[in-house]
């Protein structure tokens, strides 16, 4: 869909990205304080269909690279992904049309709007991980064969470099080197190609997706029902048509370590039996993550222990259960209290390329993908 | 000094250039070898004096990047240097007129020699460290405030990426990062400058001096002379005009690890209490690398305990004490009988700025720099 961004529907926006985030994504409030400031110093931040662009103007996926945990202690510059934008069109030796997310999820589904309205260019509704993903090659341009290189990649400290790799998996290896060099976050632009490309490639209107969640979450809170419910239904008739609560209990561990340039690690909620809680006292759920939640397995007495409850490439949410307000991973914490919902992916992102690129053993994870309407029924 | 390239006088290049490499700067057989092929090929390699080139003329400075521990099991191909070249090339929009060595020593004196033949270039007859240094911004191009950036860099397979950092400290350490990356060892192309300014800031003539030196070393085999004698004549009359033997023995120790893309370690020689030893049994001398070797300390048990011989921007060099030919650190083995020969440094090379660059302090050793020749007089 096509839409002006106000003050008003950035909140929305941005709430329904960190819930595409799945736990990473980094941090959505840091992301649309910096989209504050560019509306408030009266720049535009227009968000166009992919329909309305030309078949041959130039798209490119902008997008910070490092760890979640780097970027809470260090606040991100619309210059440094003007910069790496600046970087790839010096060396394509021609001007960005249209700026485009590459995930959307969190600060990444932010930081395109930021670059937008710096450089003065739209932002397509669309993006290439239909949630978000640690590596830079789990996107579906990446499964549809389209060249992530040249891609621009730029510093907070004035440095730019231009990579041109022999592949996606090299370029996500070598852009994550210069990510650490460049003091663990990165600003990058990526996957130059023509709109005709977008739209075969893309994952459409998930911009649009995370402003129709956030603004359900918001109408649900206004309104005292269920933020669960409300979530829900505002997926039925999208591309991601399922919703599902797996679990509902208290943080009783989180381990996470910051290596290779990821925040690594695994959450452990434990039913409290509270009213509400859908399982016994003593059940357990167990989130692994590397930036975003991967898979969650059910621990307990009963006979769904070590069953999977959904994996990734569908998206596992940490939810705040009174509010519903997402939680990313780096901010999980002993002793919170929070839902576990999780939601299916479109079809583009379940073929078998797709799984190869972004599924389980993309992830060295030792399970099979199955859909989570078949791990999870629904509830009547 | 201009001259064309022939397989007889390459021999004593590379010995010279592995003299000039003190101790680092990668096994000189690895690069004979490649200018070997390339002369079979039936190419030429054109040495040019920096006097004949054109103020305007566009230099580049080609050298390999890396563990020289790394070089010996992958040996370099002249297309990584031509890819990094190219890749420059593209971003400058320009075609190059001639390559530099970036480092007078070892494999990084021979690999300017391959990209020039493959590429058709001349090479000019300077460089900017004199000798081997570790790191891209210990070049007297960067005391002179001569930017390196952009950067080309290229692997092994088939990726490359042009760098343009806020500084040459900043270049280096986000090129090492990539290197790492790229297994260890890269192709770079830097410090992008017209002729002019190579002329105000390059050392001068090193290819040259390396010939000269080689064919010292060489001529005094042939005739049974001490080739050491040969180096101390050689040297006469040239700016590098100090030499010393600081000391001749055994190996008896070597410590070498390859850590952050470097080879660094220690390694110790001592007296045996032979003929032609100049020192008494269980005199020592320890030297402290970090590719190229830094500083030479003598130990044992007389007033002589615990003095700098020799130190850095001076050459030290390991010299097999029969021969007189180079050994490089990553070479060093238990048992050698070598000699430590130490050759002063040009006036450029020891002005505070360059010793601020390129002197103890730039790489954390805790010794003023002292020149040669006042640590070590001459012998009458």
């Amino acid at each position: 869909m096509s839409f002006t961004l106000t003050p008003e529907n950035l909140d929305d926006l941005a709430e329904g990205a960190a819930v595409l985030g799945t736990g990473g994504g980094g941090d959505p409030y840091i992301g649309r304080l910096l989209v504050e400031r560019q509306l408030r110093a009266g720049r535009d931040v227009r968000i166009v269909d992919l329909g309305t662009l030309r078949d041959d103007a130039l798209v490119v996926a902008v997008a910070m690279m490092g760890a979640p945990t780097v970027f809470i202690e260090k606040l991100p510059s619309p210059e440094g992904s003007v910069a790496a934008l600046r970087a790839l069109e010096r060396h394509l030796g021609r001007a960005v049309d249209a700026i485009m997310p590459l995930e959307a999820g969190g600060l990444n589904s932010m930081m395109p709007l930021v670059a937008a309205a710096a450089a003065d260019l739209p932002v397509v509704d669309a993006d290439g991980m239909g949630r978000a993903f640690p590596e830079i090659q789990m996107v579906t341009f990446n499964v549809a064969g389209v060249p992530g290189s040249p891609m621009g990649i730029a510093s907070d400290h004035g440095d730019s470099a231009v990579i041109e790799a022999a592949d996606n998996d090299r370029m996500e290896w070598l852009a994550r080197g210069l990510t650490i060099r460049m003091g663990g976050a990165a600003y990058t632009a990526s996957y130059p190609m023509s709109a005709a490309t977008v739209r075969e490639t893309a994952v459409p209107g998930t911009l649009g997706l995370a402003l129709r969640i956030g603004t359900a979450l918001r109408t649900a809170r206004e309104h005292h029902r269920d933020p669960f419910d409300a979530l829900t239904a505002a997926l039925r008739g999208t591309f991601y048509s399922h919703g599902r609560v797996l679990f509902r209990g208290k943080v009783v561990d989180v381990d996470r370590t910051t290596v290779g340039g990821f925040a690594r690690g695994q959450v452990t909620l434990a039913a409290g039996g509270e009213s509400g809680d859908p399982g016994d006292p003593g059940d357990r759920i167990v989130i692994t993550f590397q930036n975003e939640h991967l898979v969650a397995v059910r621990e307990g007495g009963h006979e769904r222990d070590g069953q999977v409850a959904a994996i990734v490439p569908d998206l596992i949410c940490t939810l705040n259960t009174e509010t519903g307000r997402p939680v990313t991973t780096e901010a999980l914490a002993y002793g919170q209290r929070l839902t576990v919902y999780a939601i299916s992916t479109p079809a583009i992102m379940r073929s078998p390329e797709a799984l190869a690129c972004f599924g389980p053993s993309a992830f060295g994870l030792d399970r099979p993908y199955t859909p989570l309407e078949e791990l999870t029924p629904a509830t009547p």
